[in-house]
């Protein structure tokens, strides 16, 4: 009896969805597996679940000549309903539909060939394990940790060496070699991240980039699906996201859309003629392929807003490569755009993760990468995406932020955009002598911007990240200019991302801006380093300053509503002083930069407007109290935190 | 018959707008006036006219103790609504209805005062002499030539000295002393302006500044309903307008909300508590009265629009007074709103306007200045202003341009506002050295943020003005970078505006900035002048080449359509070389900018897009024309300006 009805729904639900093709009839009694049967090179993704809202799957399928095979499933509610023969005979794309009657479990694919053999691969649904709405993003009640994964810690040496990929040997002089950091090294070191008060990690990419060198960033991934082994395992990514989850803490990933690594498999034997952007001239000059034969970016990246530019231009920007060693993904081809964006929602799925990273956000075709981030969201309501683009101008911040107004009509479904912008005011700000329109103005003028955007509390702000001078070599080793910038960072409406190492001023000076040296190793990271920033041996008197000074902010941030939610209250800045507040009903949170050498006066009347009058606040770094009067005496030069909350 | 129907109407007009008191029952037969009677010191606006859309009008009125007097109109088609008393015992301000039934002519305003006397004031109702939608405001398809008016032409020495004022004496070699230039001086020169190919003209204020000193500039006016006498009478000022409309072109009044002089005659009685910002500040000290005891704005104008910004700081942007000698009108006061309304409105119909420009726009009260804007454009729907905001921020730009999608649901009204942040621009791309992120990217890119607004081809753009350095003096005395400026500001999609001199390379090398030499005499202008820029006289053979290069330029502008209104596109600077096009449907224009030293030979495979392969094009400077084809040679460094238009 139940049958009949399944086999009713099934039809009904074939009918409505009126496939091009179905086999849903067949589908209905399912084929019991009796043992995984892996006669496929490569299927992805490598197993799916049950239960999304787009019931489309798109299977890539690579092996021998299966362009001319027909598949077959049988399976309650699977049913593959269109097949596509690529260019090379080497693949087939199936579009299977899974619709809510799908139970998770196994079931074969069975590829029957021209000579009538049969080949079977048996592909796995999974059951979701929590709700969607549960896949809670980054927000501005976070604090980020960025790591790069290869300069963190080594917590497994085993895995530095890894026999068959291209690059060999660990070299900790070198700062473009490998260092030996990996996944494990991060869940070790998770009690001293938190303890420092940060709720969300942001590593590095980490899946494989079996290049022959400069493997150890990670963004030229040589396949999608596949942990690094130098950085660890699968299970290791897991364990961290798991270890985090425990702690309630976010895993963020860094996933990169635009390009892959010249070694990625499939360049080797490329689906369609349109994969990747130039092919052609690819295919031709691979055998002498470097920058000279690459056609690259033009990097003109204003391409993508600029109502004047040439589709030229555009085109250039876009399709052209970002680097000779990264083939540039082309997202217009339907397969590949239903790639990567399966392989995002994999990997969100796997992980539970707690947003993504998008790298070079600005580079793959814009149409693509708001359908991609709206299938995301669509999916997971509350999740958050932070798209890269390195630009100081925040028009190009705003354009970027989901339903903001833009000209052109385009929405990027992104919950959060980065601000560089912010990042060079801080450092001008706090670098620059104050004049009328120098120095601390700077900041002042530059969050005054945010009516520009739609939700500026959602934006990402930092003072320097894995591609930019260390904030503390920014602002010339001053290491009380280095706290200011960082409270203010903390305090202002927007979700804070730190940089490893910032904490114990970490730095760049021996040659400023060099990838290698920004990307130092975090000392305790390795077996027998001299000084331990987990412990605290051998850090210098200002390094433990500074990494107090953090946690101290952290944690105060950690449970601070006025942070997180608060209306914000700034003054212009005055004699070297900037005063800024955020306010929420039960707190008021006030931060003020004295800019100047010595001890300074405040008069307060001109604050009257926050209703601190008579108030008593604690400065949350001393833990001193004092009643908001008249007047009040500031420190010599430095940031003073004070809170209406009972410390 | 005829008298009944009217009192009929007047009735129900009298009913349908309710108002608070009415005078319209006895208003229906009119009394005649025999002979003008001006038993009141002042009335202001001095007479209006009927036939507007708001039939409100509020008089100011302003004699010894007219407070407490009961005023009287017997009018047809004119009432008085409201009677308000000041809090000076010397004002009455008026609220009229003026109905569509009134005609003009001339009635008397009957003053009871309380000793049962009598004073009359004649007052007057023109007729409108065109349709509003008739009064058509400067656009893309214009060029303004924008004037200081003590500067430009002496045509009358017998005004240069008016016994009476303030300051007297007339000082050429004195940047900031009087000069001696007047309308007459303007009107007499509109076939120069004329033939350069400007086609809208504006002068610097030529309103009354009675001022001790500077009163030069005119912006520091002692009253807003008349002309200062050294430049000239109201009927000089006819004269220009009528003169510019007969040559199709146009006359923009520069007008000042924000501030008035010192000596402007009410300061010295006051009708309310409130008429000026920080009044009783001023009362208080006007003995003493300097830049130290007054209350100076903050100039932190991006209170305006900051989200955060406290209340404190915005009043202390608009309420502070700009300078000492100027007091900060106080348009939150009601009366003070319909004054300077009503005056605008006044100027437009008395001399045809062609345009307002507003001085200081980000400093009055930013609702009135809305409302301002709204209430002319609702009498003048194809007028236009443009508000002056010294900013390079282009989120600036695009919030005060009307229709914009603002955070605040803030709307200007203005159909322009002023393009500052391109003026850099174009000023740092053709100075700075060229590289990735210098030099011609600086336009480039500048344009490319054109996305932000909502209409670019109505933002006004300009190389200079009268408050800064000379455009040749920015570009250090490089005439090839001047003509570069020029070309690229007559083609962009935007209205232009030059300064006077720009043609003959005026500068302000020997103290760069200083506004008196910035604002140095016009050669020819003046009796004796030992060169003539007028008949060429004595000019340099650069300053006759700029003169002929712009006059080409001009004059090619009259008619292009695609650069009035045209569709844009630009291509990426690529070494050193930056193509920007305009095109409608009949004609395209290309501007080629060549920063080499030397010749460089332009692959044009890349301008596809432009649709031009095989055509003819005409270098509008040198007439020589060429076929575009695969390639075309570029002179040594300068600028190429092509049309596809036979010239």
């Amino acid at each position: 009896m139940k049958t009949l009805k399944l086999i009713l729904i099934t039809l009904l639900v074939a009918t409505v969805f009126s496939c091009q093709e179905t086999t849903s009839e067949e589908s209905v009694v399912s084929e019991p597996v009796a043992e995984i049967q892996n006669d496929i090179e490569k299927v992805e993704p490598p197993h799916w679940w049950t239960g999304f809202k787009n019931q489309k799957l798109q299977l890539l399928v690579k092996h021998p000549n299966i362009g001319s095979a027909i598949p077959k499933i049988n399976y309650s509610g699977v049913s593959i309903v269109e097949v596509h023969k690529a260019d090379s005979p080497n693949y087939l794309f199936l579009d299977l539909e899974i619709s809510e009657l799908a139970k998770s479990g196994q079931f074969n694919i069975r590829f029957q060939l021209e000579d009538a053999s049969e080949l079977i691969q048996t592909y796995e649904l999974k059951s979701r394990e929590k709700p969607a709405e549960d896949y809670i993003g980054f927000d501005s009640s976070d604090a980020i940790y960025l790591i790069t994964p290869d300069r963190f810690a080594n917590a497994n040496p085993k895995n530095d060496e890894v026999e068959g990929l291209l690059q060999q040997g660990i070299d900790r002089t070198d700062g473009y070699a490998r260092h030996g950091g990996d996944l494990e090294g991060i869940t070790n070191h998770l009690d001293y991240i938190e303890n420092l008060g940060f709720t969300a990690v942001w590593p590095c990419p980490v899946l494989i980039n079996d290049m022959p060198s400069g493997s150890y960033h990670g963004y030229a991934m040589t396949d999608f699906y596949k942990v690094d082994p130098r950085f660890g395992t699968l299970k290791d990514y897991k364990e961290l996201a798991n270890n985090l989850r425990t702690r309630d803490m976010k895993l963020i990933m860094d996933q990169v859309a635009n390009h892959c690594g010249l070694e990625h498999w499939w360049m080797k034997d490329l689906p369609f003629k349109d994969w990747v952007n130039y092919q052609e001239l690819y295919e031709e000059n691979k055998d002498n392929w470097d920058w000279k034969t690459t056609k690259t970016s033009n990097h003109r990246r204003t391409t993508n807003q600029d109502p004047y530019a040439s589709k030229n231009d555009y085109l250039e920007m876009a399709d052209g490569w970002f680097v000779s060693s990264m083939p540039d993904l082309n997202q217009r081809n339907p397969f590949m755009a239903n790639y990567i964006t399966q392989n995002s929602i994999w990997w969100i799925e796997t992980l539970g993760l707690g947003g993504i990273r998008q790298d070079t956000y600005p580079y793959p075709d814009k149409a693509f990468m708001s359908n991609w981030a709206g299938a995301i969201m669509s999916e997971y309501p509350n999740f958050s995406i932070v798209g890269e683009e390195w630009s100081y101008n925040p028009l190009l911040i705003g354009y970027w932020q989901e339903g903001h107004e833009n000209i052109d009509k385009y929405d990027s479904n992104l919950k959060s955009s980065m601000d560089f912008a912010m990042q060079k005011n801080i450092s001008d700000a706090l670098n620059e002598e104050e004049s009328w329109d120098k120095g601390l103005v700077k900041m002042y003028e530059g969050l005054a911007n945010d009516f520009a955007y739609t939700s500026p509390k959602d934006i990402m702000a930092f003072t320097d990240n894995h591609d930019m001078s260390r904030v503390f070599t920014q602002l010339k080793g001053d290491v009380v200019n280095t706290k200011m910038a960082m409270s203010y960072l903390l305090i202002m409406p927007r979700i804070p991302q730190i940089y490893y190492g910032t904490e114990i001023l970490m730095d760049d000076f021996d040659n400023p801006g060099d990838h290698g040296l920004i990307r130092t190793d975090f000392p305790g990271g390795w077996q027998g380093d001299s000084v331990n920033a987990f412990t605290g041996e051998g850090l210098s008197d200002n390094q433990k300053d500074m990494q107090k000074f953090l946690t101290k902010m952290l944690n105060y941030r950690k449970t601070s509503d006025a942070i997180h939610d608060g209306k914000t209250m700034h003054f212009a800045p005055q004699d070297g002083v900037y005063v800024m507040a955020r306010i929420s009903d039960n707190e008021t949170v006030v931060h003020i930069i004295n800019k100047n050498e010595e001890e300074q006066e405040l008069e307060l009347s001109r604050f009257e407007e926050l209703g601190l009058s008579g108030k008593t606040l604690t400065n949350i770094i001393s833990k001193e109290t004092l009643i908001w009067n008249t007047s009040m005496t500031l420190d010599e030069k430095g940031s003073t935190i004070l809170t209406t909350k009972t410390q």
